[in-house]
């Protein structure tokens, strides 16, 4: 394991949108619009096309936006909850093809002024507040948007392999994405 | 969940080497090279590297030299065990580089030769036999191949994340990729 690392964060940060957009764009629908199903809560799952929908609403309203308020405002104010569900209204009318190329550019814009903020070492050590994880770093806001890709990009194999899971017949036995049990976050 | 499709199957396979290629290419090696640590039987667990190898690996030995025995012999002839290891020989003195370029080179071989092949819904329900799982038919065969794309994007996914399984701090209670067990094939 390493320790954050803001240019590895950001060298990660720069390649998501162009991976999925190579995995998605121009997929079949049966991919990228189909779900896992109703979770036990009934809550509707997610797919690959929901979930690009949830990138780009954090590209808006969640990363850039809470660093900015660690620098200005430190532990005195606390972030605005993030709606999981705000991609719905981000994704509505609109294509696959649309929200890959909307990911895209916001996440640009965004590493942009990421990169113009220069950080120190000690700026990354500054703290803020968040509505339920409490203090937090900027450090850890960082890595977290990261490592956030990550759980994404785990979700759409998921989801997508999830959609063959009769298909494969005996293999599903060894195919260990379809043992995956979705670890949602609350 | 959908039947199995041909032309789904392959749109994911022309989609992989890119999708890698573009998350990976040129990442530090801090993201790529490491891995998940030792299992509980002191195996060595897989990096990204390793991930690209492995897929090498089946390009070569598992996916196409399969479905033409499938094809050539049905029933009659057991296919040979695939090497779990293999890779190592593949990626020795190579750089994640070259083994993205050999693995878009061997998939697109692959695709070529499986798009000649004019396979009819007939030709899918033609029957082989795997060592270990018995009679499988050649339609399982290509969903697999397809849906063993998605278990080493999802792999990979998980091994980068747990790179920062530290740096995160407290959203590692968030963050799915972080709770995944790792659900290892035998």
């Amino acid at each position: 394991m390493m320790e954050h690392n803001l240019e590895h964060t950001i060298s990660l940060l720069t390649r998501t949108p162009a991976a999925l957009n190579a995995l998605l764009r121009d997929l079949p629908e049966a991919w990228t619009f189909r779900n896992e199903g109703e979770d036990t809560r009934g809550e509707k799952s997610w797919s690959a096309f929901d979930v690009v929908g949830h990138l780009i609403h954090g590209e808006r309203t969640d990363w850039m936006p809470r660093a900015r308020m660690v620098l200005q405002f430190g532990e005195t104010q606390t972030f605005e909850s993030f709606d999981r569900w705000g991609h719905v209204r981000e994704s509505q009318g609109k294509s696959l093809e649309q929200l890959l190329d909307e990911f895209a550019r916001l996440r640009s814009e965004n590493l942009g002024e990421l990169r113009a903020l220069n950080l120190r070492p000690e700026d990354l050590e500054r703290r803020g507040r968040h509505p339920a994880l409490g203090v937090v770093t900027l450090s850890e806001l960082l890595a977290t948007w990261a490592a956030h890709d990550l759980t994404h990009l785990h979700q759409i194999s998921r989801v997508m392999a999830h959609q063959y899971r009769e298909a494969v017949g005996p293999w599903s036995a060894y195919l260990g994405v379809l043992q995956c049990a979705g670890h949602s976050s609350p």
